[in-house]
């Protein structure tokens, strides 16, 4: 019978995770006290701010443990957080990871979820340098706080973009919702996990490479990650800016593939690709006479496509698309939200 | 009927929660970008570490709702994690608050929840700077990560006690598990969240004054809160500085509301001293010659009395409690396991 919580307890559990988080972890600069004190402790480095968010996730509500791996729900869970550092110019440093689990959870489990998240850290010569572990009453969570830096003033923030600006998008924003479509549709026999489109949901890919670029050109006026959806967060920009925006329908990067599982789902791929999603892209809005440049620096780094998508008007003018035709569609900026009674 | 999460959705939630942070915080130095965009940012003091903690409590499990009012499980829940920075000589600054809450949840009940959050963090002039809020799967939880600062160098660690120190102990250690066992017994037709142990229970002082003046003195050799019980905490001590204890019976401060609770609950006063408890009280170790200025600096801070208890030993020699008669008992370091099986 597999290991459980309830028979190495707490502390066990707090010895094979140390254990684990030594063995794999890369060497981090700066780390004073790591964990296994009232508090850890590190030492910032002179110039830069310090940059901090945290994102949690719910088994059942933002994951279903059937369809992911512990070792992928652990990348996942801290690409998430890593997006949002990435999504501010800076990069990641440390996490404290705060686990609410359950008795019968398998300490192996555990394990590869550590390995999982010290995968997406380690690229970065980031680590864990702090956390707490409780029971659960209910389903397990997750919920990671990521520490980094980002030179002083050179932040990227939502609230910063302005009129006549541009509006692009790195990659193909959608692919998860698919992803998580077909997981939740199923193919009798098939385990989809190997699918492209199921692998965008359960093992999101952040931009923070991107990102990263993007802060040290100096040249987009804000950025965001698209946690909330496209749309939605599309729309924190315009609302935090105080701007509207045009997007023009025939230049939203809808991947093939996107294209192929809305069919199979029958949606429309415009539905997924504006709609709530997980993949972590970036919008990033820039003046047109910078888009050049941003691109290439983003190209100088990264593969991953930059797609100019539209442009930021007047806010009186609110969220538009402009269909093939010329013709003007207003939009309405959603985004997940985890309360509404629609949501229920 | 009142306000729940599900009619005002999440972005009202985060809206009426901007409101009371913007209403209800003091001013607060460094920080650059608050709640808000995908990450919070501050920029770090010259010649400081930065100290970073974090703690959760699920319903059922750290309390029980019936029995505490949101406000002071606001407070309850702030004042442990802030208990983590004063333990390591430190000061907060600020907070990330993730909350896991229901569509039933009240949004009242919320606004008071962060009231609470914010009349701990304001005597510091510390504040929220970020945080998520996300739709629990079972009971509600609240996780807390606190981020303080200490002079470079001048933390005090858990590892770094030495043999032939003495153990100082703040405040009444107990009184808190005293509390709860009241708050569970129940007295039919009584509500017991006045009574001045379930108030100890309830709303738990920190030391993080003490434990500030104590850093800044530079006198102790080592520093821990009581958050895994006095016995727990002293064992983490022992252990990670490879050390064992003494301790006088006569000597630890059992106060006359711990000795007229137990009565009432048929339990030994010195069982509640030592074992598991919620008490958010200091050991504090330092060498025999510091044991008088050591006092001295935190009597010039505080009417909180420190209590020399016993001194550490070889580390072959364990814990023990040194008896009335001078006989000496084995004792076991406990502390609060979460997992393990007996306690179920």
């Amino acid at each position: 019978m597999s290991e459980t919580l309830a028979s190495i307890g707490e502390f066990g559990l707090i010895d094979r995770i140390h254990r684990i988080i030594k063995q794999d972890s890369v060497p981090q600069a700066g780390v004073r006290l790591g964990i296994g004190d009232d508090a850890a402790s590190f030492r910032p480095r002179d110039g830069f701010e310090i940059l901090v968010t945290c994102d949690c996730i719910v088994e059942g509500r933002h994951y279903l443990s059937g369809h992911i791996t512990p070792h992928d729900l652990g990348r996942r869970a801290m690409a998430l957080n890593i997006s949002d550092i990435g999504a501010m110019g800076g990069l990641p440093l440390y996490a404290l990871v705060s686990l609410g689990l359950n008795n019968d959870t398998r300490v192996r489990d555990i394990e590869d979820l550590y390995q999982g998240f010290l995968a997406e850290l380690n690229p970065f010569g980031a680590g864990i340098i702090g956390g707490n572990l409780t029971k659960a009453v209910g389903a397990v969570f997750i919920d990671i706080t990521l520490i980094g830096e980002v030179e002083v003033g050179k932040s990227v923030k939502r609230s910063t973009a302005r009129e006549g600006d541009i509006v692009l998008v790195t990659g193909f924003p959608g692919e998860a919702a698919a992803g998580l479509q077909l997981l939740l549709k199923g193919v009798p026999g098939h385990d989809l996990r190997s699918h492209p489109l199921v692998r965008r949901y359960n093992r999101p890919s952040h931009r923070a490479q991107e990102g990263r670029a993007v802060g040290l050109s100096g040249l987009a006026t804000a950025m965001i990650d698209t946690s909330d959806g496209f749309l939605g967060d599309l729309g924190h920009i315009c609302e935090e800016s105080g701007v509207g925006a045009e997007l023009i329908q025939e230049r939203l990067p809808v991947s093939d593939a996107l294209r192929e599982a809305a069919l199979q789902l029958g949606k429309d791929p415009l539905e997924l690709f504006l709609g709530d999603s997980d993949d972590y892209e970036l919008i990033i809005i820039c003046a047109p006479e910078h888009v050049s440049p941003l691109c290439s620096a983003v190209k100088a780094v990264s593969d991953v496509p930059v797609t100019e998508v539209g442009r930021l008007v007047e806010r009186c003018r609110g969220l538009n698309l402009i269909l093939p035709g010329g013709m003007s569609r207003s939009i309405r900026a959603g985004g997940w939200d985890h309360f509404m009674a629609s949501n229920k």
